[in-house]
């Protein structure tokens, strides 16, 4: 490879985004394919923005009383044959193992698509009293769904993910424990991630397998789909009672208790590119990137530049996640063009004309912009840097969503917008399954939720013309 | 259950180890059996002593340079046939996945017993130059042998660990990190679980399918018995021929690299357990328990009790893992029966007399000891306390070790050791297999490593009479 032809090696981002994506995942070494079908490995680069969503994440999780545990990856088929729905929903696309320790198994056994059946089962065996609820459990783990089209972190038939499950004592709070999680997400993706989300309730059509009610938090990505990013689940007693996860309330009378589940996953890495990244590659929020800062030395043979270079990242590594680039092998435009490509948020050139004059030069990656700085204040300036650009970050995100936020009062309408702009489509709606097929249909665009925040945009459903109190904002989706 | 009769459910060290042991699992509410056969649940509390081993032993690990990732969990059959001793050692206890997506599968895929295989063909792709090594990547994550008989964390189907991997330009560097990874072992186990170790090579009959050699870290518990604790490998070229993981060197010529992995389990959760553990239950040293102090108030139904004891709680809860148990329907004597079985090092006992004459009561698990403190000198009190009951714990257990090691010069001395003690056996050893078979007919005990600390202990191999040059120590294992 060319030294200074790097970025070209990536294909443009209006040109073929789902090209593009494959690219940078797999350039700037997040992730790889493997010999086993459909599943990626992740790269230690990759993980690690998984290990700052799980820290992040875990200590919200933490700070609202959930407790982490853990339950078998493989379920028995009688057992996650118990409730209806749920075994319908995924029956189809899980694994069997059917032979273990050289024999075949009497009754074969699934790799979890996740556990709302062996949690409900163990949780059955807990809980006696209402001095017992709630469980508020969690579990960080791998599942598996054969799924047949996959793409890196997006749609993979393993993949990364928490998988919460509490049960309580009444309706009441269980469905605040609902909405709660899904707050926390609204949090992860907005202020780790700075990618705006559109919260909201799923139609019946689009809702989990068994939930009483599913709620999302929806993104944009660059190109205008829509990305489903965390769901929160209201199960009621659905599973409760086949699975008798009883107790006995404060009355002494005997109850089925009230279950919740949500669950993130490795695709939110999936968001974080296609939310942010560009031409130029991945771009990461600061808060979220495993490297915050490069320093690339220039002209890094010359006496003492190595030395005092060193010393300014030993001083710098002590508050921030920071890298030294002192690779001999190749051009300084070399590395330049490769951190922006791995989306590191801040770059600092120190040669040693800068090392004379006490200052180094700082690169945004977000905008571009150099600005030139005091070596003694190098530290005070970064940390508010890193925050500009997470806040800049966000705003442009949010930005695009505006702009590609349309409203539509009739099917012509809402096709001649889609193919337009992508993006999100409000239309009022009538309520029927019927109007979601035949969107469906004639665009591919699916519900993407029933926005929290209500509007009133006409009296009639923008599909089948007929009354329509509710609001829904569809697109198409990953 | 009777309020004062809680800790007769607990059968007795003494009469029965092994049932004592599965009480206290589950009891204390570690783990649970499922209907997943061979398989248990980790609830919360056991959770959560593994999330502190995680917690202290990724940070040593990212201290060496170590990063995470994460490979799929499912294998397929070919790639795990390239190593020859590999398959031999693993093949017969894995899971076969034979259907998915409700088709039979080409080739059937296996759930990673362990991931050399996985890692080694992955590294293959990534490893080009020198520079591109080492590679050092861990993942967190569970793995599944198809084990006859379980015991919870001890021998379960399936079970979570941390699977090191790396790969080396030389054969120095890479058997350095074998070492170094077995060091940052002995620290976990010994200064975060408070269990002193013996540190050797496994013998070629004991070491892992695959390995040039492996080195362990054995412990010894509360009946005699040992218990593996963690080991590293050292490969070679074994896994880098067969993988092709090839490399050009400095001299610009084509060379294989050289490998190692390491790991520990949840076993450790086991160890901690019956290396610790007592006639009233679980002892958890202070580093490693989820829950460090436990504030019981005394006659808390008079006024200001709780008041004023929720206020000191709130002052602790910053520097300490502490819980305030407020249960109203239990008595002051069920709550330390509890929390004792549950293993909590310290306990605060203030009722409304302690909180006129501005003291509190502290009461050691380890020893039962108690002491008056100022209630202004709690917070300083308890930091010094958990230090000795650590180390406490860590000399007790090392005591143990000493007063349970002995030597044998024949067969006769070795069985009588045995029988008496248990504990470690120290013998010269011939080097051959045979006599280990020997020992293991006539004693079912094992070889438990080489020590790196060798003693002359005579000319002779304690089982053949031939000429001997190694020590080895041998005990009955878990």
């Amino acid at each position: 490879m060319g030294k200074d032809d790097f970025v070209k090696e990536i294909t443009n981002i209006e040109d073929d985004f789902t090209q593009w994506y494959t690219d940078i995942v797999r350039k700037a070494e997040l992730a790889d394919y493997t010999d086993t079908k459909g599943c990626i490995a992740i790269r230690p680069y990759g993980y690690s923005i998984w290990e700052n969503i799980q820290n992040y994440t875990d200590k919200k999780f933490k700070e609202v009383g959930i407790t982490n545990l853990y339950m078998p990856v493989l379920i028995p088929e009688s057992m996650l044959q118990k409730e209806k729905d749920h075994v319908e929903g995924f029956a189809p696309e899980v694994a069997w193992v059917t032979i273990g320790g050289g024999e075949k198994l009497e009754e074969r056994l699934c790799i979890r698509p996740t556990s709302e059946t062996m949690m409900s089962t163990m949780y059955s065996k807990w809980v006696k009293s209402w001095r017992d609820l709630p469980i508020l459990g969690n579990q960080w783990c791998s599942v598996l769904r054969w799924e047949k089209e996959t793409r890196p972190f997006l749609r993979s038939r393993e993949f990364l993910w928490q998988e919460g499950h509490t049960v309580h004592e009444t309706q009441e709070e269980a469905e605040e424990r609902t909405k709660m999680m899904l707050d926390i997400y609204a949090d992860v993706i907005e202020n780790l991630l700075a990618i705006p989300v559109l919260k909201g309730r799923k139609t019946p059509k689009e809702q989990f397998a068994g939930a009483v009610y599913t709620y999302t938090v929806e993104t944009l990505m660059h190109d205008g789909r829509a990305l489903q990013a965390g769901t929160s689940h209201y199960f009621g007693q659905n599973f409760t009672k086949p699975f008798e996860i009883k107790f006995q309330n404060r009355e002494g009378k005997e109850e089925y208790a009230y279950q919740t589940s949500w669950g993130i996953s490795t695709r939110l890495i999936g968001a974080v590119i296609m939310a942010h990244g560009d031409n130029r590659g991945l771009k990461l929020p600061p808060k979220v990137a495993p490297i915050q800062v490069v320093i690339v030395p220039i002209a890094q043979h010359k006496d003492g530049v190595l030395e005092n270079v060193r010393k300014i990242y030993d001083k710098l590594n002590k508050n921030f996640r920071i890298k030294l680039d002192d690779r001999d092998n190749c051009s300084t435009g070399f590395k330049f063009n490769d951190w922006e490509m791995r989306g590191v948020p801040v770059r600092i050139e120190i040669g040693p004309r800068d090392l004379e004059n006490n200052q180094a030069v700082l690169v945004r990656r977000d905008t571009n912009e150099k600005e030139i700085i005091e070596i003694s204040k190098l530290e005070e300036r970064l940390t508010s840097l890193l925050e500009e650009i997470q806040k800049n970050m966000f705003n442009e995100c949010l930005k695009r969503k505006e702009e590609k936020t349309t409203v539509a009062y009739s099917i012509d309408e809402f096709i001649k917008n889609l193919e337009k702009n992508q993006g999100y489509i409000k239309t009022m709606w009538c309520g029927d399954v019927a109007c979601e097929n035949k969107i469906k249909e004639l665009t591919g665009a699916h519900s993407r939720c029933i926005p929290f925040e209500q509007e009133h945009l006409s009296d009639t459903c923008a599909i089948c013309g007929k009354k329509a109190n509710t609001m829904v904002v569809w697109g198409r989706q990953y």
